[in-house]
């Protein structure tokens, strides 16, 4: 695991401002142009209601194994020091609890009580390659989470909490503590440190300039003339921006 | 079938009332620990829109299985004495009408008509392990409906109704005639009467107790220190119930 | 392919109109009765959100078949001649945008400009088995829109566009251009223009007399009176829609 | 049920031996013909290894639920009365012993032992929509052997035997208790009592005409002279039968 | 579908015979050094039984889409001209006739009389994306043959052909006609002809160098010192089949 | 991670010589009773082909994640001290090599050159969650190997390895470094080392049993008399063995 150490770190508060306001297909083209065919996660999907907002955040992370029962033992002697309190207990503000249950479908990984404590911490949303229980409040709780389905039952009914902090997958996606988890309606994409600072330089003004050729288009321009956006297209947005101050979202 | 029978019972409606109170993760903590393993519906989720309420109630069953043509002439000739005519007509005040169609996603089991007919006889809610149409119909019907999916097909295109109450499974969790039916929006769980009474004795208090704590959570304690609850904070709450009555939820 | 050409047609807009009050269900009966027995497409659901009504118009096809890379220079050629962009450009007022990526999840088969300019030419909706990216916008655009699911890649990196207007399948039903595509909140049903007219002249009645029958059953009559409906029914709502004039829906 | 008792019925020895020279695929033509659509089950493969020939008998079935824990009290003290056993106990030579376990993956639904003793009483196959354990040794019994898998967990740990010759399905096919389970390499086709004679009648001689024409394309005559079989074709069939005598398979 | 024409072409038989002593796996590296990324079917696998050896052969192609029986009239008139018959009478020696049947698992692509005539006109192999009937003599056909599973329908059914030597996707990998598609024990892999000439050079060496690897592997020799192989390892390679000849396989 | 390091051992090779002579499902029986309710592998089946034993060994793990481009330069400079070459290179005699590649079906675990290592290091077998390539080589190779399916891709087109001998999950179960890996032709069942010592003491003569116990359903005698075994049929059965000697299986 340590041969992909250098490649972990910490983007700063500034960047996850920019990020919140480029979406999940912005990032996605950035990655693909930088090598990264693969960063969406498949399956997992937004479960909150109502306004949430965008999520972009440092990834914090918990894994999972199956559930063996001779292992129970262990992990109640760990007390409040097992795997999964350690984790929620460390949560900063602007983390992503990030959790791999490998899709589990058999049980929640965390309930009411446990995504409320990590709210609680500051984090900037909690994406779950499994389900949670209680979704009737963790849906309504105000901040983006994303997850596989819902379950009722507590997470040592199938799995075991083995780690905090080390490499997972979520969505067939590998995450690294530290990665930017970018999430918006379309779901979640895994941001690496590296290449984070320059999709916040570009990503706002690519939104501002896709909405612009929208609204082209809506006013009847055709695809040919406006996308993918010529110089001419360009210089017409920078031209309005220019008159009119930067648009919002 | 028959050696099974003496686990039949009926719950009477004052417990019906207090399990509407209870949460399906509740009633999942619950029958685990008297020894049930899997009393959540897989896959069968809730269809309505709008408020709709939790849904306890008696399970009428009727079972389906796949169309054989060759057998379409008797239902036909059974009239309005078929098995699904029969389970409908059958719906009594707070029973939940259950159907097994095996998950299938060929056809729908019933449409707007005979749903309303089973809303009509005072039914608690429908479980399906398969589609119903006319759902736009139904999923604002205002009784809560929960299927696998929605399909136009009338049922009989792809599935036979075979018998009315007996045993059926839905989700992979058997249900018997007369089981508890408990639904919320996180789904269904499948009580067997002989263990009703208790959840309903136990369980909105038990609910309450979960608000408190995570309102605790919420105003900045850690976990370790209410989670699960100490004695203490079954005192504080216990207090705290004696001064202001009791929390609706 | 030219062996089913005499299958296609185009409907008019008089039939679509009064298509658009028909639901999937009752079209799904007529297409049985006429010997169709599989005109539902699986798995393509209703991804729009708000109030967009029913869909009904003429099918104008897209076919996507896998990327493979050493094509992608043949399409980079073919510039704005590329059968989606031929596709897009051709849609005329009342078409549907039938789009078959086989079912893909692994990119989008387009973005929020395309599905604008779509929209632009006069599109009564959009059926995509794939994928959309731009989710967010196009969910909120307006126009119905029907896909298997929502990934932000942009198409050509999991698929190639190869035919503009050739027949194609959807939901494991095969479309030919100008099938007319008819949709609602549980889906989307083809029905050929053999087929179209009838349905349009019988349908409107039959949803009404439908919902005179519902309204019986809620009522308080039981299914056996009044469904399957009798002659005395049938007199019956003929005898209220003549006092009452046409019912609404 | 009840309504569809006077589709059951039992065929002799004769007519199984006769089906035994009758491929899936020709009793598959023989029921579309009848109007039946989906005799064929899905999913469920033949586990025997070796030569164990054709597999036709009489339908003996044994229904399976989803376990719950709280009824296996009830199935130990019906001790040697309980369905599965009754089931085994049960079986006539010529029977197929056909299981519904609704497709489970996660237990066996019988071992060696049960396995062995189903075969000494004479069962011509068995059936399991499910799974069996032990499989090393069943699947070189001798007897045809069709399972979804194999589970090395008693079946108990998953299922509750509910129902000793009930109807049942096994691989999305309706089974009555008395149908012929027809099966060979391909898999299983589900056949009516009432239409075993026919098929057992024309079938044998239809694959000798199927094998002829066969051996026709193998020496080169183009499809379009021999398939499907001409006046023609059928008389060169009967003329070369008649000089040679029947051929065998 | 007329932009990628002129990717379309026809490897010679030479190449071939060359092929035929590649792996898939070689095949696949060869590939994706060339930028093609998914060139492996996915889930279609070797039916036959008994020694078939490679496949190496040339695309020619047939497409079905689902049946819609409005469309069968059509397919009925047009008699032997049909897509499916057309196909099979146009096979070449050297062709593998490849079948896009969606992966259906409801009806079969072919019976044994369709692929004797493919055989017997010289047919390198048969791959389909689906199903075939009477497997149990297909798989002792003597050709490779690969399918998803079998079903004993006839293909009408459930399927219509379309198209005759049109692009189309098979295990979700697309295949121009004329696209060598080679096939061993692990499946299949789809080579456009451009890039065919270059593998059959070289790919054979590199397959003796790989046993020759291996051989060195087995006698003890860790990997680090000949995989992947050095210039030395190369060369040893080289002098040893200087001094032997060319090793077979 | 650490809170389960109390649960790892070793077991000797003893134990695992006895082990190879039970079967999996006695071993299922073995391990619920001690309160392991899924110990068994889900969809990692045998490669192999001919005889090659049963498998017992001590796990050696290697875990994968998803690639990610940007960490591939990373494996690179690793050389070979990369995970899957230190797990490799670290195989001892009696290690069953396993893999978490978390099931995917995209890209191989391993070709014909590192299994050979494998074995020639004197790996009892191989499991893995994934895939293998070259498997025509690898199910002859002679040693048991246990995979998802095949795929031709090298692994780094599609996973990363990540560690080596940490915990892992194989088919839905959880594994630490030098549990059991039991196989048979049924499939994988993973044996804590605690647990193991009973099981190799007892299981063997459980096998013996089941076979008499088998031979004596064969030799007509009722279920009921035999199974489960009384302790009249325990003496009869000791009996025989005192007279005749262990009997071999």
């Amino acid at each position: 695991m340590g041969i992909y150490d250098r490649a972990m770190g910490q983007v700063d508060d500034a960047v996850l401002a920019a990020l919140r306001r480029v979406s999940t297909a912005t990032a996605w083209a950035h990655l693909v142009r930088h090598g990264i065919k693969r960063p969406y996660m498949m399956g997992v999907k937004l479960l909150s209601i109502g306004e949430v907002g965008s999520m972009a955040g440092r990834a914090r992370t918990l894994r999972y194994v199956p559930l063996r029962e001779d292992l129970l033992p262990y992990l109640r002697e760990s007390g409040m020091e097992n795997p999964q309190r350690d984790a929620i207990e460390a949560v900063q503000p602007g983390d992503v609890f990030g959790v791999d249950a490998m899709g589990s479908l058999d049980a929640a990984t965390m309930g009411d009580i446990l995504a409320s404590r990590i709210k609680k911490r500051g984090a900037a949303g909690i994406v779950a390659d499994g389900c949670v229980r209680d979704s009737p409040f963790i849906k309504r709780m105000g901040i983006p989470v994303y997850t596989r389905s819902v379950h009722p039952a507590a997470n040592t009914s199938a799995l075991l909490p083995l780690e905090h902090n080390g490499p997972i997958q979520c969505g067939g996606v590998t995450v690294l503590p530290g990665d930017v988890l970018l999430g918006d309606e379309e779901g979640v994409v895994v941001i690496p440190p590296a290449l984070a600072g320059e999709l916040a330089a570009e990503g706002p003004d690519h939104e501002d300039l896709e909405i612009y050729i929208r609204e082209q288009i809506e006013a009847g321009r055709p695809i040919s003339e406006v996308y993918p956006p010529t110089e001419g297209v360009r210089a017409e947005f920078a031209a309005r921006r220019a008159s009119a101050g930067r648009q919002g979202r």
